[in-house]
């Protein structure tokens, strides 16, 4: 009894009697009759239902949840290809319309939705987001199946630190006292940042894999592109002995994805494209047609230093959001990868290029239009040697000796990417804000629900 | 040039000449010959590669990685299709026998493998677990998509202590210091252990949601079910009334992504249901063609009371394991239903059937063989006054203002269930020990990497 299901048999039944459920979504009353939009969260259409004005009730109000019998027509208006004629309404979920926070036919902005985490879904807006996401989802899990890789769930909960970079979350009973405190886990326990080493062990035994799931920040962030806890897609590919080959693979994910949500989501996109960011489109299409251009982090700092908006930005350092977003208008508005970045910049895993006097690192970033850096990725270095001799000079070869046992047996050139799915939603789609991309946003000073 | 690739061509190309890479997995040296099997992970199944004597390498060992270019051939043994003459091979990461934990033609157990964790997906049982539970994962998602379900990634960071049941972990940024604390979130912020309320705010917009990720109990226990990271289903059902059509869904999903995880994973299964559980297949086979039968907890309460095993179980308690082996045995070891349990042993969110004297909730718990639970579900209470004076008899009403809202506005009858996917996987393999169908199990005093 759900609306698509109506949908997809109005080409072989011209009328059908039946019982549709759903939430109304706009009233419209005439003299002898009523009208009715009734959404049940399958597509961003609802079903026009059409009652005789004898059926009118006071508790027919936007938001309010129905039961509708009645007879499957061809609509006479263009605007619909069916309509329901009701026999009977019944109000199964009452809605008063002075407390309920969205009003009929106002089109609220996404800032304001966000103060209500737990109705915002019942927006036009915020229900074509869920769809697209839960239909993104798919998309990349059919790329990685598509392309033999094996999914992994890497832990949430991790004794590593991974890069002792970036803020990290602790995790302990709630119930333990602070005084005469015991580890749960008998060593501190943390939030991961990252599957990427996680997946590195499974490199060992799979020539690819990925992760997609939640990874945390404890950064104290309120940025438009930032939130404690976000999902990342991570893949590791064995046997990879250049960037190119990565490159490859994350360009060719990222318009495999794109060209799949478009399909899929053809209205609940327009919506975007038209109401929230007009003209976005274009900007989509056009990232789609072209090849991503490829540059070494060395040409990167040469554009910079040659552009007219007075950057100061010697070889070493690390870029900026205003410097990305100069980059990817400098190459004409499409994905940009930089490449080679200064192996001092870069995590012990990353592997060095041993090019003096520049000294690089095989890591790569996608920077895209709008948002900078979606995906960051690099060779990993499988030389034990190198690898060790680096972990001691940094007083880490203990802590990562496991790791270091990857490369006594069976070593293999690898490589990986991660990709920030929420900022992969706000490119394609052109929402400012990452709060507004995933259904329940954390960052610091707000957990709600 | 993945074994795979190879092995899809072998009906077009009787030979062909390429690279291939892999893991060593065998060794056998005869006078004029070596014969080894290489693994990409791709498949349980290993490439035969034939060389020369000449090409042998005391480098060549179990668990090294090796290049192999050579002439793919239809072999003339019937153990495999086809086979790779040898013309270089090439070691391109060494593995010490000595060292390495995991001996050739030594077929360790699943206790000793759990030891190396960063090691132990390079056997044969645990790489075969590793695409097992990739592919159910797959099976999982297939099953609600098409279904018309839409996924939502329900938060990992809450501010609910949801039921105020189990154990729960507290997040807190690892840096700062414990004089003048303040809370990252502004709230205390715990690790969910339901995605359950997030999906029923989404069941206000959408008449099917899933979500199927980590959750967390931080309860102190070594058991062979328990975990204090694993991994759930949950799923929600608007516009639903009663819990047989609960428990159709359930069982739909349960037989219909078991029959797809042995579908696609037939050798990686086997391997498991004549190695690891000799017999276990034809345990598998009986639940699926059984129809799950359903008995209600007053039922079940009598069937305990006439046991031989003198159960001393008076109404009004729960199930313990062993009540729940003794019903699953009742019922010829298939998976059974146990519906409507008194509602004081429910969490406030189940549906009161109001029929005292009894008092039961329309709840309902899916019992397998050599599991117990697998699945709790139930209807959610959506009468705004019933679901109010139940808060407020537990002083929880303004905790939980935000869930009444959704009763308040548009409030639908509506029902659910959760699955622990690991739970399944041990189902289905008959494997006795939940750390075993993980790839890094998380209990108290254990968070390797």
């Amino acid at each position: 009894c759900r609306l698509h299901v109506f949908l997809n048999y109005i080409f072989i039944l011209t009328y059908i009697f039946g019982l549709i459920v759903g939430w109304v979504r706009s009233v419209r009353t005439q003299k002898a009759h009523i009208f009715l939009h009734v959404n049940d969260g399958s597509s961003l259409q609802s079903l026009q239902v059409v009652a005789g004005a004898e059926l009118n009730d006071q508790l027919l109000t936007f938001g309010s949840a129905v039961e509708v019998t009645g007879i499957l027509k061809k609509s006479p208006h263009q605007k619909q290809a069916v309509e329901l004629e009701a026999q009977r309404i019944h109000v199964i979920g009452e809605c008063d319309p002075v407390d309920f926070p969205f009003k009929i036919k106002e089109r609220h902005n996404l800032e304001y939705l966000r103060q209500f985490p737990h109705l915002r879904c019942r927006t036009n807006a915020f229900s074509s987001l869920l769809r697209i996401r839960s239909e993104a989802t798919a998309a990349f899990h059919s790329f990685f199946k598509d392309n033999g890789f094996v999914q992994i769930h890497t832990p949430v909960i991790t004794s590593n630190d991974c890069e002792g970079a970036g803020e990290l979350f602790q995790v302990e009973p709630s119930s333990v006292g602070d005084a005469h405190r015991e580890f749960f886990f008998s060593v501190p326990a943390f939030l991961t940042v990252s599957g990427q080493l996680h997946l590195e062990v499974m490199s060992g035994a799979f020539s690819r894999v990925y992760t997609f799931g939640p990874t945390f920040r404890a950064e104290n962030s309120q940025s438009r592109r930032h939130l404690a806890e976000f999902y990342m897609v991570e893949a590791e590919l064995g046997f990879l002995r250049s960037l190119n080959d990565l490159t490859k693979v994350m360009e060719d994910m990222f318009k495999s994805t794109t060209e799949q949500v478009l399909a899929r989501c053809v209205e609940d996109v327009d919506l975007f494209h038209r109401h929230v960011t007009p003209g976005h489109r274009a900007s989509v299409d056009a990232m789609l047609k072209s090849s991503f251009p490829v540059m070494s982090y060395s040409e990167a700092v040469e554009i910079l230093g040659r552009s007219t908006e007075n950057f100061t930005f010697p070889w070493g350092c690390d870029l900026k959001t205003e410097h990305e977003k100069h980059l990817v208008k400098h190459c004409g508005n499409v994905p940009v990868f930089v490449t080679d970045y200064p192996y001092r910049l870069k995590p012990f895993y990353a592997r060095a290029n041993q090019d003096p006097p520049q000294n690089t690192a095989a890591a790569v970033d996608l920077l895209v239009p709008g948002v900078g850096e979606l995906c960051g990725g690099s060779l990993r270095e499988e030389r034990l040697d190198v690898l060790t001799a680096h972990l001691e000079d940094a007083g880490l070869e203990d802590t990562y000796d496991w790791y270091l046992d990857l490369r006594r047996f069976g070593s293999v050139p690898h490589g990986g990417f991660g990709l920030g799915f929420e900022r992969f939603l706000q490119c394609v789609l052109g929402v400012d804000n990452i709060k507004d991309v995933i259904p329940f946003p954390r960052y610091s000073h707000s957990c709600l629900l």
